[in-house]
């Protein structure tokens, strides 16, 4: 066993695109003793997870749980409790995240409406709007909050209103909004919503944070085939997570310690207060990197605070820079996917990462690696530009 | 935030039929600060987690990983990946899990051959080979190893051998065997192998240990079709966990640790000595159930080691008895499923669990409380031969 030593990782910045820095109380909770699925004390808790998370989900719905995996399952297990054979699906495909929810509803049989924008630009309801008009009968329309991919915040209110005035339902991807940007899920009048842990509520991945309105669950109760999937049906996991307490799966328990332990914490701040915190940092970093001259892919107006996409500049290697990050900073920001591969990076400032002092150790990190590596930048002012920000908003 | 406190489990002594007790090496494990999901450090833990799975699962298997759920994400990513719409699928069914294995498959889109035998009671290889027969080209046959409903051991190499000579791969539910009895992949020739975290391998539920024989991954490269799952692809998953790195989910990373040290626990036991502890404590446990006169559930022959399953005594509230276990002892043992709901008790003997003073508490624990409740039991003669069988093997 000499070959297999403890693993002790050290600490890292987390900058990415998630997970981002997990609380030593988050932490501390993870190590609390297993306690069975069925225990009382257990099961206490899972009621009040549910009430936390319908706090930050700004929801009264009834089904409001953790599902048992990372945010992906989240997206299957609402695509998959909603979409039976054949049904209409209208799904805004603008990145990666877009991508894998038509793809995953496919692959639950839906005949799925790709409404398709350039990466980097927000999906246009005129667009959900045209190919709401060109179903038959819409089943369902699905966009992304946060374009992970591309750092693009897409506005959801208007096209909630087009979903609803054609009879589908509106599937919303809040993986990387929740915890950082506001999420109104009733007020939208959003009717299925997945989360993840690892990003804006800074607990360790390993959790779908989950909700779905009376409308959903009327679709769930109409539908006239199972699920799909046996794992993610909701109409089940809702048995485990509801009054009756019907054995389905053995829940992470660590992981629900840890949520709850998050929950708290978001809610201890605020949301208001956090939202804030999120905006006036992104303010600071993305003056910092606007100084240095670094070129946003997002498009102006649509840009996420949590998470900046920025186009790797000419001359130097996109892996070398991180690698240099992670080696002499011990400090992780995110590559780019897909099309924005080797093009792109990510600096996302999530939950707990979110922090004056990281905005000023990736700005100054930034500008030592890429002046180092010879690329032609302008010096010595993203730092500045970062200060006035928080002076102009002290 | 006053009515929602720090969450603080009191331990329980945990012989219900999962989660098993945690090691506090595993716990401290979980407490680790969160690396991103492609941090170098963090893949080079994902390389040794393969290498310990494949020497728990006495497999060669290139294929070899945790799925990102508990262990029913396990089955249903093995299957799912295996099985396209209209294929033939002989599932034996004796208990939850089978009926469960059933009923994901045909929501796959199997046609599924159920071959039940009545609960208690092993799936005789003869059934299988008559369904197989029956088959016009059967895909694959799945047998659960060890049943958690009942406490049955079900013989797995023959019904292999007849799977392969019908030319129908082969797949095991080994969620409540890995970590407490031999289970040999190879040698046994299993073409799919999924597992849990929370029993055998006493790590917290969140991961389902999965793998796969090149026969295997021929049936999944052959497909026609996509796989229904998106979340549970093998074919993608093991895009990550191979050497491509390619981004699918993010991984749950503090979990993984856990499984890490947990899998570092169980190769410094050592298999055989483990299953040898395994076997030494359930003798003794057994005979002291059997000595106050308890009826177990499984046929003779064919008892787990790890989970013994008793028929409740006339005359006593089933769920009374585990409350007090539970408030008097601090102490859980599990309830009956389905059928056995309110007739049968699940004690559990697994993994850090399966120790010699959890069998002295539990059959001291159960006399008293059942004499206290005025069930008709032999008194004082549980321990003397819990302890005969100690001895006997010391």
């Amino acid at each position: 066993m000499a070959q297999y030593p403890e693993f002790n990782p050290q600490p890292r910045i987390l900058l990415g695109p998630g997970p981002s820095n997990v609380s030593p109380r988050v932490l501390k909770a993870m190590a609390s003793p297993v306690l069975g699925h069925l225990d009382p004390d257990y099961v206490a808790l899972m009621e009040d997870i549910k009430k936390l998370l319908r706090a930050v989900f700004q929801t009264a719905n009834e089904i409001t749980f953790p599902v048992s995996g990372t945010g992906s399952a989240g997206m299957e297990s609402a695509l998959a409790s909603l979409i039976e054979e054949g049904d209409e699906a209208v799904v805004g495909v603008n990145g990666v995240f877009g991508t894998r929810a038509a793809d995953c509803a496919e692959r639950l049989g839906a005949r799925v409406h790709r409404v398709e924008a350039e990466w980097g630009r927000i999906v246009e309801p005129a667009q959900i709007e045209a190919a709401l008009k060109a179903c038959k009968r819409p089943k369902l329309v699905a966009v992304v909050h946060a374009e992970t991919s591309t750092g693009v915040l897409q506005p959801v209110e208007e096209i909630a209103r087009l979903a609803h005035q054609h009879g589908a339902l509106m599937v919303l991807d809040a993986v990387t909004s929740l915890g950082c940007i506001p999420v109104h899920i009733d007020q939208w009048q959003i009717d299925a919503c997945y989360s993840c842990t690892q990003k804006g509520l800074s607990a360790p991945p390993g959790l779908a944070p989950l909700t779905l309105s009376e409308r959903a669950l009327a679709a769930m109760r109409a539908r006239k085939s199972k699920c799909r999937s046996w794992y993610l049906d909701v109409s089940m996991i809702a048995q485990y997570w509801g009054a009756e307490r019907v054995y389905h799966h053995t829940a992470p328990i660590s992981m629900n310690y840890a949520l709850y332990e998050a929950l708290r914490i978001v809610l201890e701040e605020g949301l208001e207060a956090r939202w804030r915190r999120h905006r006036q940092n992104a303010a600071a970093l993305q003056a910092g990197l606007a100084a240095m001259g670094l070129a946003f892919v997002a498009q102006e107006g649509h840009r996420l605070p949590q998470l900046s996409a920025v186009a790797v500049p000419a001359g130097v290697g996109e892996a070398a820079i991180r690698t240099a990050l992670l080696r002499t900073y011990n400090m992780e920001i995110g590559a780019g996917l897909g099309p924005f591969k080797g093009k792109v990076w990510r600096i996302g400032l999530m939950g707990e990462s979110s922090r004056r002092e990281n905005v000023v150790l990736v700005l100054n990190a930034l500008e030592q690696l890429l002046t180092a590596a010879g690329v032609e930048i302008a010096r010595g002012r993203a730092l500045a530009a970062a200060d006035a920000v928080y002076a102009q908003s002290a």
